[in-house]
């Protein structure tokens, strides 16, 4: 009642939404993943940064280099999902600034011209952007299992470079069976919000 | 189409919503708050780590010491929100894991027993956290005003301890006249997605 959104939609991202451990052998098309990040594209950065990048792993060859890369207890997960996304945040995101904050170009130069200043707010934008995409799967039907159980150097060693830092690396696809552990306790409002 | 969730609250969450600069005067009760967190906090976060921490700033008393902590040109429109929130990380969350993260407590100590690996897994866990806040919010018809132009030493010390971080400050209400700037441009799935 006191929500805006509609109860479907509130099952369908959050209420009835669980991370998958595991999938159906339904494919995940481009067409889906480009109109998830059509949608979450949408939703705010600071400065519109929007340094999220994501690495589809599609080929049998990359899956192949990915999965050793993982923690022993997220191999077979990430081994078995019908399609893995490396998420990333882009260090040096303000070269597009001047196109995706227009109205105040200088923000490139005045705000980030130091790498590690960049490494933070890209890590933190980025981060916000991954829990956009996160919900914006859940918004097209699929399942997530993000992990961050992954040797982190290899990877970006392996799949990016310098300029990119992995964030963490997503499992994506229909639930399979036994998909979901059981819901765990959640803080309640008076643990986790206080009033001055 | 290729979406699962509803037009509507696409719309709602995302294609209509924007960062809102103006509000009205219409109070935002804590009933929404809660309604909000209660749907958000299903979200998920590694290990269920949960550590963001919202600071509702009710009083005149607090706002009078807010406001002059953010960047100047904040003031006026954290001065005149219906509602303000400071969102911070926990660093010490991992004092609730076994509670939330009942079938495997050891991982309270065995990979969260030093400081430093706590700050950075609650900056990115909180983080993950306010971006589920931001589309709450927008899920109860709110519009929401991120910011993270403020003095985070000051504002650490005048409303958090030592153990909680701020991550940034929302302006929360109704949008007002004028509250949207028009949307800025946007990466392009090709600018922003590879695929290996």
């Amino acid at each position: 009642m006191t929500l805006a959104l509609d109860a479907a939609a509130q099952d369908l991202l959050f209420r009835e939404a669980h991370t998958a451990n595991t999938f159906t052998d339904e494919p995940v098309t481009d067409e889906q993943i480009q109109a998830v990040y059509d949608l979450i594209k949408l939703a705010p950065t600071a400065f519109n940064q929007s340094p999220l990048r994501i690495v589809l792993v599609r080929s049998e060859e990359a899956r192949a280099r990915l999965v050793p890369l993982m923690a022993e207890g997220n191999q077979p997960k990430t081994a078995a999902a019908p399609l893995v996304a490396i998420l990333a945040a882009d260090n040096e995101f303000h070269a597009e600034l001047p196109t995706l904050f227009p109205h105040f170009p200088q923000a490139k130069d005045l705000f980030f011209s130091e790498r590690p200043v960049r490494e933070q707010a890209a890590a933190m934008n980025a981060t916000l952007q991954a829990a956009y995409f996160i919900l914006g799967l859940r918004a097209a039907g699929l399942a997530a299992g993000p992990m961050t159980g992954f040797d982190f150097a290899a990877v970006q060693k392996e799949f990016l470079d310098g300029d990119h830092s992995p964030l963490m690396i997503i499992n994506i696809g229909k639930p399979g069976e036994g998909a979901f552990h059981p819901r765990s306790p959640r803080l309640s409002f008076e643990q986790a919000v206080t009033t001055v």
